[in-house]
């Protein structure tokens, strides 16, 4: 746990000011660019007024904000989103001054999946509410299984194929029931974690064209279809190398990665964002998860004749202690064996592990070149054999023969 | 801690015959084999008597020995060697009746530097000495810098640069003091861990071709220059797929690979080791070592153009609790960029990180590709931006621009 809110500012607008000489302008709004003129109107929020800016080349890195709910009570005081570092003091406040004894998730993706595990730490009782049948449903059905067992096992309660009709408020405004067709459960807190949407109404409005996924579109140097206006980060889509198409995937790195190239670009320098594969990791109580590339869902939607190959195997040799079992799903092409994904969840060693599969997805690698690889082996960190090259081993079994 | 040694017994003669049918024969030599004939000579050393026995196909494992070494004294009751099962339970045993207060070992490789380890622990005052100037010489000097200092901190003595001479011993043959040019060292056990060497004795008198590493030569089937003759694991050399070469690689899980290679190829199979590029692992006290593909010295005796970039980072984002430093070392090709090899040290997460390097030399893959991955980012198994993305992408501003 990170006690100190502060040290997730990586850099205050002082620390730009100073170090790299960047004016940031903090509590202004940006209302209008005219990519034509290359001006834009700008409200100062503090002092109530309106300016003019123009600029050469212009960014939009507008990210996204959380989804929110359009129900009856959905405002209430105890309503909380968790996107900014201030959501997260906002939460802890109202945790630490209200003494709140339930808190109700809706929505079981990361953010839901990590709170409930610092809800579960503060001693609430702890409750996800869910559309679906099992929790990350970005995973496969098996690994998902395991994720909902262990948030059970730790004491939150997992309420599946839920929709939620209603909020139930009191006198002061704050949500003492959530009403859905699984029933009415009551509360004194609730998350709501049903993901991200970009923020893309200023580049709409600057004639900016967005993807099919609904954030901005974007070329490989980050370009909008505009020559002077570039996009990065949560507001824009990233090139998805196994599928081929462009996705909406708002996370850290990726947003860190697509902002250097937008913003190199933006001052004359000629560089590429290649792409994704999809790699992504978290903890949910002692469990690590892992993902890279497409799951077996995906990956049919996409056209591709799917295989899988799950197996159960140790992180470490069998008789090292802290050995702890793991489980991997490779997700392949049947008749080429091309890896075009895997997934990893168990106590120790997946996050980490899961990078090896993702040089294999950026290299269009088989699972039978795969199990070929030489592996650094110790007793204290793997099993003679890693369980990548054991799944892969037992996938390549599965190709047809041409 | 492994507590029971029995453990580390994979499958018993006993368990060989009852699961897979398989008649193990212990305390038989083979002492010698017609390979035109198809028969050899077997000596029952319990019952000397001698057998002959004929085969269709025959797999050379005869694995290696320790280096031993050929000086006065040097077979004192108290000098040991590390390589099997009972060589631990002699030395433990020795530990645990003779109470020894000091102990001295010959080299500083893995087995040395593991070794010390326990013998610190166990309270010995512990003495390396060394022919060269840093331990684990197969490694950049840089990192061999950081073990240097780490097993010192750890109440090792490590003496450099010296050669030893002699040994010498008391009236009931036990070595009391070692003899070199660095000075005389009083002690109460000796450790010999200079690296083993291939048993090829009974290949050489068979007629099998030894390569030019004085390991059996062997074809991606693991075949001899017999037919029907296939060798497999220490006894024999690998083929590196980064310098072209073939090597010698004692380690466990490459001789696992070619044995299962060559037994499936006598079983009248058909399949391939493929070759190795180097990937290992070890542990010294507080600090993980990983390394694979070729050292700078070594890639430039194979004539490579060398350009290397070593970066200190965390293992983790920094306001995470448990994020340490570690040390990424990257060696490549000046003119292409191709990655030849990459080595890491620091106190977490840097084994399991090591094989991601090892797919990108499989693949040849240069620095400017790797820096461009899509590694798995959360904030407690990595930083934003993984230790090896940084690295890579600083070697690829020293590449040649063509």
């Amino acid at each position: 746990m990170v006690k100190d809110g502060e040290k997730l500012i990586v850099r205050t607008p002082e620390q730009f000011k100073e170090i790299q000489n960047i004016e940031v302008l903090t509590e202004h709004r940006v209302t209008r660019i005219d990519s034509e003129e290359k001006r834009m109107e700008v409200i100062d929020l503090k002092e109530s007024y309106t300016r003019h800016l123009s600029f050469d080349k212009i960014v939009i890195a507008t990210g996204a904000r959380s989804r929110r709910l359009h129900l009856p009570g959905s405002n209430g005081n105890n309503v909380f989103a968790l996107k900014s570092v201030q959501d997260g003091y906002d939460i802890r406040t109202f945790v630490d001054e209200k003494k709140p004894k339930r808190a109700i998730i809706l929505g079981a993706g990361y953010i839901s999946l990590e709170m409930c595990e610092a809800f579960i730490e503060r001693g609430l009782e702890t409750w996800i509410m869910y559309r679906g049948e099992l929790p990350a449903s970005n995973l496969d059905p098996e690994i998902s299984e395991m994720i909902s067992k262990e948030i059970q096992d730790k004491g939150v309660q997992f309420v599946s194929n839920c929709h939620v009709a209603s909020f139930t408020t009191d006198a002061a405004g704050n949500v003492t029931r959530v009403e859905s067709d699984q029933g009415s459960y009551p509360t004194d807190l609730v998350l709501v974690a049903l993901g991200v949407v970009p923020n893309v109404e200023l580049a709409q409005q600057t004639g900016v064209s967005l993807g099919n996924t609904g954030a901005v579109r974007v070329d490989p140097c980050q370009r909008t279809n505009f020559r002077d206006v570039f996009a990065g980060g949560d507001c824009c889509e990233s090139f998805h190398l196994v599928s081929g198409e462009p996705v909406y995937a708002p996370l850290g790195d990726i947003a860190n990665k697509q902002g250097r190239v937008a913003g190199e670009n933006a001052a004359g320098g000629d560089t590429t964002f290649y792409g994704i594969v999809g790699s992504l990791a978290f903890k949910v109580f002692d469990l690590e998860v892992a993902l890279t590339g497409l799951s077996t869902k995906v990956a049919t939607a996409h056209g591709f004749d799917v295989e899988t190959q799950i197996i159960q195997h140790q992180s470490r040799v069998g008789y090292m202690p802290g050995s702890k079992p793991m489980t991997v799903k490779l997700v392949f092409d049947r008749k080429t064996g091309r890896l075009l994904g895997g997934q990893m969840i168990g106590k120790e060693g997946v996050a980490r592990r899961i990078n090896t599969l993702a040089v294999a997805l950026h290299q269009g690698m088989g699972v039978d070149e795969i199990a070929r690889l030489d592996f650094a082996y110790a007793p204290p960190f793997s099993p003679t054999f890693d369980p990548i090259l054991i799944a892969a081993e037992q996938a390549s079994k599965k190709v047809l023969k041409r």
